[in-house]
């Protein structure tokens, strides 16, 4: 990604760092301020992303020559940033982890030219996986059981977004995406069926059926709402029996619009009527967390279940109130306290307690380096610009978020809002932030 | 883009056709089927990305390898996308045209297999764009006379949406982004200031100031909230009057918290108590067009917004309830009957009403071709897969979109909910409706 995938204030403020040869050390961390109504808890994701960004992070010439041509910066500044990589240190939460408000899931210690410039990909990056796979968990927890694929690329906002969410949500839990490039770019599992304009491309919908498992003759899921769902139902019975005497598999159906569990009731009656009980039945249509629970809590004979635009836009709340804050310059811990937005000064560490059963506890959040009993969540991910160790691979990932989610307290892990997980401030970072603002000066 | 970018169904669908020979002329039309709450016009936008996309269209070596080997696909259809290519005609609304429901603002001719495949990334493209630029004409009606900028990049959903919105919002109205890559790739003007962790890294904030003065001595915004809003406007006076004297020249200040309207207000007071009159306020942080309606209702002295999250994520709303629809094939008018999602068959038009003064009266939705009083507002713009004309610029889009909202009805042009606007649909197309599903065979 260029580097100039950034806010202009990034450079300008890189402009006067060069010029007062300010190049320490700086400490930034991601977190999120605020749990969003209707979550409760987030799921750390995009980690990998941060780290493909930092690893590249250049500019090209022909950035260079137009910055230093867009009047705003001097020569020797922009020529300084031919040379610019990043040779700093990350701290991160694996991803699928749980985490909760003001715990910091990523942490980057590098010269504070670096770490500035890089912080608007990094929120861009992390804000969303985030967002969409604390989203994609909650639909996964509502439907045990159900093959769940993502169908929201369209409905993303643009491309990365699209295999973004792809991702996030196979990392959350999801069986796989419509993303085509997402299944090649990371071997997310793929799954399709057929649109509404193939059926009425055809002049008779049977035959459109039929041409299609010719066409996939070991597996076809066939759309059947395009004019009559129960109708099209009744045609594909003596089809597939006559399919499946030429070795030809109709293994399921798609139902896309109207009342899903009664069309779903219907059509299974018809499929087990007429000798089908192993074709399966697959719903989509506007679905999030809470329709994909009431499917199932109404018992709709439904197997699997195609979810979109409201998971991947993360639609009741498609933002998150989180930061990228300066926490430590040159050595001193530094903090905001802007009204509202006050922040934890210095270098934090999250440390998380079990109980004899695996289930988490609380949470602590400290000073990197106390002491403390439990397990610290961030881990050191990259030393001077280099990755210490080849990234899980995506499966491996989403095992581990379906092993934490098994951790989460029972209450978290429903729709209803739960109380707040406990996460308690160390007093010791209490102590800091006093020192902090009363060593700011208001000259 | 990668022609991968899409839906596996798309493909499935394409090798139906391809062992079908179902090559014949398709027409597919993009519109929106439902206003969305809190809208009273949408803003056509993404079209040139759109046509970008479509020129470029074909599948890499690497992409056909992986296509081949996924195990989906046979060998000969496979081979077979090497040469594709977009050959169809485009006709579309010009950018920044507003328009309704039901409306298409493009359409697609082309051979059934490319009309197809393009489908997840021409929504993708439009969609977005649409809602971004619906939802920043409201913030541009919202606030005549303020300088608008683009803040949102740090929380669009990824890398394409930050610069896309970008886009989206300049060409409704708003004045600018701190998006640099933007403004690099489309020129459009660039805003920034400094970060809270500038000030931070500075141990004295009237420093902080006064390097960053020197580093931009043609124009510079301070943000003053990082402390006390008031307490930096008062430190600001002195310094500025003393840079002034060396030519150096502090231009606006930045509030990003808290009560805007009461701090604008006293730092005018500061400001001008000080000597500084010309000193603009800019005033950011969780801003929407009711909060920007709000500060212009309540008179506060603000001269500049910067608006970001709400706006380029549509947080009201995020997503359309959009389609891109099959209304033809082989010479035939379609539409899809689904429950609630039925759709108007046919090549349309939409012709527009205008009274003597130029203001917008009502809308016609007709067949295309059809004679009609009005203006037809969807004009060819490629034709056998090239562009008929080199796109306007995005400044002479932002120019027509403005123009464009003058000439709606006053009261859409608030934000309170207004009388939907008049479309009306041609007895024409009622006939062609009740003819295509009195055909639609149920065999």
């Amino acid at each position: 990604m260029s580097a100039l995938l950034t806010d202009l204030y990034q450079l300008t403020m890189l402009q006067v760092y060069f010029d007062r040869g300010m190049n320490r050390t700086a400490v930034f961390e991601f977190f999120v301020r605020k749990m969003p109504e209707n979550r409760n808890f987030l799921v750390a994701a995009g980690l990998e992303q941060v780290l493909e960004y930092l690893e590249s992070l250049h500019f090209t010439e022909a950035e260079l020559d137009w910055l230093a041509g867009c009047g705003r910066f001097r020569k020797d500044f922009v020529d300084s940033l031919a040379d610019l990589r990043f040779s700093g240190d990350v701290a991160a939460m694996p991803e699928g982890t749980p985490f909760f408000p003001d715990e910091p899931i990523l942490r980057v210690v590098a010269p504070l030219p670096q770490a500035q410039l890089v912080e608007t990909r990094i929120i861009n990056l992390l804000q969303f996986q985030v967002m969409v796979a604390s989203k994609a968990a909650r639909v996964r927890l509502a439907a045990p059981g159900r093959l769940l694929v993502d169908f929201g690329l369209r409905r993303a906002h643009g491309a990365e977004a699209g295999l973004l969410s792809a991702r996030a949500s196979y990392l959350a839990g999801f069986d796989g995406t419509s993303d085509v490039l997402a299944g090649m770019k990371w071997g997310i599992p793929l799954y399709g069926t057929m649109a509404h304009s193939y059926i009425q491309a055809h002049d008779s919908e049977v035959q459109a059926f039929e041409d299609f498992a010719r066409s996939h003759p070991a597996a076809s899921t066939m759309l059947i709402d395009t004019y009559d769902t129960e109708a099209a139902a009744r045609k594909l019975v003596p089809l597939a029996h006559r399919l499946a005497g030429e070795g030809i598999v109709i293994n399921a159906v798609r139902i896309d619009s109207g009342d899903l569990a009664a069309h779903a009731r219907s059509v299974r009656r018809i499929l087990d009527g007429g000798g089908l009980p192993a074709v399966k039945i697959f719903a989509s249509g506007n679905l999030d967390e809470y329709r994909v629970q009431e499917l199932v809590a109404a018992g709709a004979p439904i197997d699997g279940l195609g979810v979109g635009t409201r998971m991947n836009t993360s639609a009741d709340k498609p933002y998150l109130d989180c930061a990228y804050k300066l926490q430590e310059y040159a050595g001193v811990a530094r903090r905001k306290r802007s009204e509202g937005k006050a922040t934890w000064p210095g270098r934090k560490q999250v440390i998380r307690s079990l109980d004899g059963a695996g289930r988490m506890t609380g949470d602590l959040l400290t000073m990197a380096g106390e002491a403390a009993a439990g397990r610290g969540l961030l881990e050191e991910v990259m030393r001077d610009g280099r990755r210490l160790a080849v990234s899980p691979a995506l499966a491996q990932i989403r095992r581990h978020a379906l092993e934490e989610f098994g951790r989460l307290p029972a209450a978290l892990r429903t729709l209803a809002p739960a109380p707040a997980y406990p996460v308690a401030v160390a007093e010791a970072l209490h102590a800091l932030a006093r020192e902090v603002d009363s060593r700011t000066t208001t000259d």
